[in-house]
């Protein structure tokens, strides 16, 4: 018997995940394994994936089996159902961007991202601006024609991208309600800052210490390792597909906390991935809910998770254990006052939770300005350091402290900033919420548990899958729409009231 | 205008390329980073590429194609005609078998590498026997249907698949040869060996002690890393494309050798791959010319370079630099009595030149009678090991002495290992015609001077791809054909009559 349209699909969609899977473990390994001079030989590698990808999503086939098995859904259980919708979605961006461009700009990225690196060690951004030019034109043309194709601004169609239904209203909406309060909040915690005395905190942390330390909190908080990897890159990052789960980390030997926070950042990432509905791994509706909904989970890791006191009970003998450590410098108050430190910085991934959207406004504004044609490539470097110092009064030292410090634009995300951002907003109405259901969620962290955090997550976040939009994911997860408030709320009681420490409280 | 025949077929190639490329790099990472659990996704993930390459192969257009370019080849060089000769030969092979079988070969033979590993580890032959079972079925059918289309014995299609041209009848008369001559020859090499001294080699050397010798050796033959990595893994191999060549090795911390000769055998492979003609490095003739050629340059570095006077020479020094080594067991003479120790051993990899070949002999024979049915996989240990003590009077002591050693099984290589035999012949034939092309060769090795070598090699192999058969390539480098005199010259001149040190002679 001829499989139903609907069932057919299913398998179109196997093939294609397989695909993403082997796109995935080429871009992984480019980033941390491959030889600098090989870009060439990978590039063709990705662009012919790529183009058979894309080949496949837009085949006339797929386009009848998608007419078929939606004019006649009866017998289809809801999940089938948002899964078609999620494949038509997927055709439709495909249909909008052509074989050539996508072609294209799969290389210009792969050697931007090459030049990017070797950027990093001359620490000019004049090695990558002509590559960085090439990838922006290349990203303008998509916009432009993903745009009309969903009916939406060319800019909110990358947006659309990464993060099904939101849109540039909703994320000046949010940088709005932050930009009211967040100056106002900033000013007080520094002033209130002043008057804590930080013990500094100094030595030598070789990197296989902190990758040991990295590997236990990691299996603390469930990431497989028998079907996952943690390596160091230039830029931490999390790759591959639920299965073969890779994160990387950037140890930095002079900072105990860094590569400790980049890999758990990653790990609330890995977590989605492994959280995600296991009988739809290989279908459009078993993916995670976009970009956005990623950070939120990344960021509530590293963020709302990783600096609270709780952790900080949990870490501190750790850190004894792993560094050989102690003394008034570690106990939980100064490590925790280090986590919590509120500092106007130039590094975005070093940046505390108050002045990281400000951080992302800027990359927010430039890249909209770079990609209405209104900001050269060329001016590009101006442009940011002219923006730290007005938005943070920091005036980056170089290019490193500034237009070099990310990844994103050379390999082609735009439009990926604002999940920052927006993921920040979400972490904190999660983690609220989480906080009623699971009333000892910090005590538990406080003992290095890790299982009632996650089952929340599992259940309301991770296992939704793409079934539904970033919107109702988490309206049914909270009970509430997206807004700043739950994270305005948080940062003033965290910041400002300086809560006790839950873990002991509650002991 | 549109592009000719000829040209489309270039173009569909060189996207083949590119897929050949992206699955080389899976295949790396299975063996070398992927976590141990991942290996169900990878199997999806190089089945569905397999599955891929097959259709576009496979396609009709390509066929057209071809009848169209090979019916007027007027205009055509002889390295187009070549390679529309090869391309034809791979649509020929591709078309012979179904892509369920492809698909389920590539599934099979991942899942059967990772329990080899696994067996590797707990030493047991039963851990892999099933699944090795389910790879000897599905070679079996593919065999067969493989030697229909191209009018050859199943075995001898897999041979031909490897080593285009080559068969059982060339095979028979080279292990004939050989035997008519080798048991002598061990025989009276091992009575003289009692007679010398040699002093044992003991120590601790570090892995990445071992590394940074292979890498200085490995620079000095002109591998290059800028577009090539050194790797360890369980089963030394050289995996990738010209452009991102990687090779492997494995460290044993109480043995100097076997890591660095492992490398070395391995850059033998990677410079074949680097010396291929430029202007045709994504199509077909532009290829290395077969497996058998593939060893004879393995064989060569490792057996003949590696295990000479003048390289003895070279070594000395570095082995004092990289392991604070000195002493009359680290002279040159113990060093050369070490490295062309003749034993009876039950390792193929640490085999010497004289009894190397009975191992493949016997790989061959085994694997001749599980693809006939003789042998039934549960009886394959039993088989190996009355093979072994028959022909080497060795027992192995265990799986992993005997049959768990090689990994060319479970991942689905039959035919390729009478490749290793046919190599060494090949590479005797070579070195015999290359000094007397570079009479120095020798003295030039001794300094650490390898371009005469790999100018030779460069000229006469590497460059001349897939231009035409082994047998031909060997004829146009050395003036006679395939023949295992040369090599039997070449170990009784070594081995009996201990020709003097060339590198000093010459000096």
């Amino acid at each position: 018997m001829a499989l139903s349209p609907y069932k057919q699909l299913e398998q179109e969609w196997k093939r294609l995940h397989a695909f993403r899977g082997a796109m995935a473990v080429l871009r992984w390994d480019a980033a941390v394994m491959m030889p600098r001079g090989s870009a060439d030989v990978r590039g063709e590698q990705l662009a012919a994936l790529e183009t058979e990808y894309h080949a496949l999503v837009t085949a006339p086939k797929v386009t009848r089996l998608l007419d078929r098995a939606q004019a006649s859904t009866a017998g289809l259980q809801d999940w089938q159902i948002a899964n078609l919708r999620e494949m038509r979605r997927q055709r439709d961006f495909a249909i909008a961007t052509p074989v050539a461009l996508v072609s294209r700009l799969a290389k210009a990225a792969s050697k931007a991202e090459m030049k990017w690196l070797a950027a990093r060690e001359t620490g000019k951004f004049e090695d990558l601006a002509p590559h960085l030019e090439e990838v922006v034109n290349l990203v303008r043309d998509k916009a432009q024609l993903l745009g009309q194709a969903r009916k939406l601004s060319p800019y909110d169609a990358l947006v659309d991208e990464f993060s099904p239904g939101l849109t540039s209203a909703e994320i000046d909406a949010m940088f709005k309600a932050m930009a009211r309060r967040l100056p106002g909040l900033i000013r007080d915690v520094l002033a209130r800052q002043e008057k804590q005395t930080l013990l500094p905190i100094t030595g030598k942390f070789s990197a296989s210490r902190q990758r040991a330390l990295a590997v236990e909190i990691m299996k603390a908080v469930g990431f497989p390792f028998d079907r996952g990897r943690l390596d160091e890159s230039e830029h931490p990052f999390t790759e591959g597909v639920p299965g073969d789960v890779r994160v990387t980390t950037r140890f930095d030997p002079t900072e105990p906390f860094s590569g400790l926070l980049g890999a758990l950042h990653e790990t609330g990432h890995a977590m989605y991935d492994v959280g995600l509905p296991p009988e739809f791994l290989d279908q459009p509706v078993g993916r995670d809910r976009g970009m956005a909904l990623e950070e939120s989970q990344s960021l509530l890791m590293e963020m709302i998770v990783c600096r609270s006191r709780g952790f900080v009970t949990y870490l501190r003998p750790l850190l004894e254990k792993h560094f050989g450590v102690s003394g008034p410098e570690w106990s939980e108050e100064n490590l925790y006052a280090h986590l919590t430190r509120v500092q106007r910085g130039p590094i975005r991934v070093d940046a505390d939770e108050l002045t990281y959207s400000l951080h992302i406004q800027l990359r927010y504004e430039l890249e909209n300005q770079l990609l209405d044609g209104k900001l050269a490539v060329r001016n590009l470097r101006d442009a940011w350091n002219a923006g730290m110092e007005q938005r943070l009064s920091v005036k980056p030292r170089n290019d490193l402290e500034g237009v070099l410090q990310d990844v994103h634009w050379a390999v082609g995300s735009f439009g990926y900033f604002p999940s920052y951002a927006l993921g920040a907003v979400m972490a904190a109405q999660f983690y609220e919420s989480l906080r009623t259901a699971v009333p000892d969620v910090d005590a538990q962290i406080a003992r290095g548990e890790f299982a009632g955090l996650m089952g929340w997550l599992r259940e309301n976040v991770h296992s939704v899958g793409a079934r539904v939009s970033p919107q109702e994911l988490l309206k049914n997860a909270t009970g509430k729409p997206l807004a700043a408030t739950a994270a305005l709320r948080y940062l003033e009681s965290k910041y400002l009231a300086d809560e006790p420490v839950v873990g002991s409280a509650a002991a």
